[in-house]
């Protein structure tokens, strides 16, 4: 039997959905498991984009431009001027997804042994991107004592060699919510500018903020025209995961030279998820702020019961629907596979993503679960009530007290 | 301004894409463009899958499973068995177009610097997915005057070194159209077990056989069912390329192990297509016929038209929709661009892909372009037409007499 890849080896499983398995021998036990690992919304796509699929008028389902359809890249440069993003329909190319755009992103610009700077805990799927392309994510922990604010530049300046080509960040950020300030921003920009690194921005969660403070997209920042590759997907914002489109934007010609030939590659983006994304732009207002002020509801109520179960702690995210919460357990990994594999109250427990495969030394994350407030309020207090029951009797809990395995012994 | 990757500037250009700026212009002039370039049949999708999509009766539309909806592969799983190829659900991931399926079997079984073994003229895309893994294509080249029949085995075995970790056909052949005989693939399979290689076996066009001998899949040779990953995609055989639905079959499960680690980065192949795909399946058996005779009769159609012109000469292909046909030119890449910008009969010009782009060494193809018969008689007609009429002027025309240069002179 042949040997398969060293690099098949190393790529990381997913955090998110690597407990699936033990989540569905729950599901088969009759336990109804609710969701908080995955950033699928339970908010409907928006009424606009089915009526588009339902009416699509055509014999033959085709390929598209490899580019994407220019009605789509048109619309998109219309929906971005609505927050100053200042791009044209050829800075515009659609990609299968956020996932596709970061990937082609990391083969365009990085060669094998090429390093960037990622604040962690960060999105674990940028690790699985980067070795697919062979580079080397160079990462900076952020703290939750600190809420998650971006580390001082001087500790990315600390990592940076001459194989450094980029920071990646990711605004509002996944998984830990926290907005980058303008200060932050600012000290960014002025490193990208000084080392002349590519900033790989994904800014996928741009509609979910919910500070005052403005948006500020890469692109806002002065004198990296050139740098920025922002990263986008139509996914989280209208809730259609399922469609897989995405965009990277450049006004790097380079750069989109490199990523027009990876597309050409694969010939083309899905056709009828462009067309309901196209369709999805024009959603009513209503609709989007409908799921604004949910997700608004929501982040209050969870991160206000969170902390109200001892020895939890969730600072605020101000943007994305996630948060990193601090729990009293030995090990997070442990802790949410136990959840699913021996735990239930009354018949339910939760799905929750171990912190640890977001940090590249799954140490820091020992103690912590992202938590994506993708399911309805009153879901959510069932699962609070689930967190809570399960922290008194966890083996591992290290709750004074664990009034529950008294209860239980 | 930071430097792109120079995996990047490696990426071929697509012999099938790269002239369609040229294409662009000549529709900005008003003349009318038949694309042979493409294997994009004009063939209607399925009523079953335009039925599917317009009954889509959900609320959010939602991330699939990142190894694809359970019903579509065990649908797959009986679509197989009328192929006698015998596998279970476990074997098969659905994948973002059979591009994905390529790229992941890449990315899980070779590491940078291993090579595989491709027969030439070859699919211009594996070559790019075998930049994008960093593997390296040793090519053999088919000759046009053997009918592209398979090199001979010595041929393969000169190639094997240490970094040897695979074969890749295509078959039946995009671009050649041939068949691979029960010989041929038998002399494959012996490779693949004494060497104990990878056997990559690409059979999208199985639909599309036009010999009576019975199709031979890479899962029918003996004794090498660990060796086999074989990919698929429904784009060809029920016209619906824009859906972007793949599959990648194994039954090794190391191998399988590392591919869900890169379907689970890219989250979900899309949701639609799987939907479609799976309502394709149960397409009337009429249509399936339907498309079947209409290549019977388009392939008779153009291979004998092409070789009716002087010094146009075309193997007869056994399978696939394409054909590599030979023509009297200088440089068939200089021909075809010439095609789109410098002529028109009666408003109308051909696109075609030169076969450069499809050998390693682009002087292989040098007198050589692959044509899709993806277009109806008439319209074949015509560009048989134009073909003939194009050949009389073009400057670098080898045919003799030359009538059209004299009578234009």
């Amino acid at each position: 039997m042949p040997s398969v890849s060293d690099r098949g080896k190393l790529m990381p499983d997913s955090p998110i959905r690597k407990l699936a398995p033990l989540a569905d021998k729950a599901r088969e036990k009759g336990i109804k498991v609710y969701h908080l690992n995955i950033g699928q919304p339970d908010l409907p796509t928006p009424q606009a984009a089915m009526d588009a699929i339902r009416n699509i008028d055509r014999k033959i389902l085709e390929y598209t431009p490899s580019e994407g359809i220019r009605s789509l890249r048109q619309k998109l440069v219309g929906y971005y001027k609505k927050f100053e993003i200042d791009v044209t329909v050829e800075d515009i190319i659609i990609t299968t997804g956020g996932s596709e755009a970061v990937t082609f992103a990391f083969m365009s610009c990085l060669d094998p042994g090429d390093e960037i700077i990622v604040p962690e805990p960060a999105y674990a799927n940028y690790e699985a991107f980067a070795i697919v392309a062979g580079a080397k994510i160079r990462p900076i922990v952020a703290h939750i004592e600190d809420g998650f604010s971006l580390p001082p530049v001087e500790e990315f300046e600390k990592l940076i060699t001459p194989k450094t080509k980029g920071i990646l960040i990711c605004n509002p950020n996944n998984p830990t919510g926290y907005l980058y300030t303008q200060e932050e921003l600012g000290a960014i920009r002025d490193l990208v500018k000084k080392y002349d690194l590519f900033l790989f921005s994904d800014e996928v969660y741009r509609e979910f903020c919910y500070t005052g403070a403005p948006y500020i997209s890469a692109f806002h920042l002065e004198g990296i025209g050139q740098n920025v590759v922002l990263i986008d997907s139509v996914s989280k914002r209208y809730s259609e995961c399922g469609l897989r489109i995405g965009a990277l934007i450049t006004k790097n010609e380079e750069v989109r030279r490199n990523v027009m030939k990876f597309c050409q590659a694969r010939l083309s983006p899905p056709l009828i998820g462009q067309i309901a994304a196209e369709a999805s732009i024009d959603a009513d207002p209503k609709y989007m702020l409908n799921n604004y002020n949910e997700y608004v509801n929501r982040r209050k109520f969870l991160i206000d019961g969170l902390n109200r179960i001892e020895g939890v702690y969730s600072p605020i995210p101000m943007g994305a629907f996630y948060t990193v919460a601090k729990i009293p357990v030995d090990d997070a990994d442990k802790f949410c596979a136990w959840l699913l594999s021996d735990f239930e109250y009354e018949n339910q427990t939760l799905f929750m993503a171990p912190a640890s495969g977001f940090y590249t030394d799954p140490k820091n994350g020992i103690d912590q679960v992202r938590i994506a407030y993708v399911l309805k309020k009153e879901d959510l207090a069932v699962c609070l009530k689930i967190l809570e029951e399960a922290l008194k009797v966890y083996p591992g809990s290290k709750v004074r007290g664990k009034v529950g395995e008294i209860a239980s012994s």
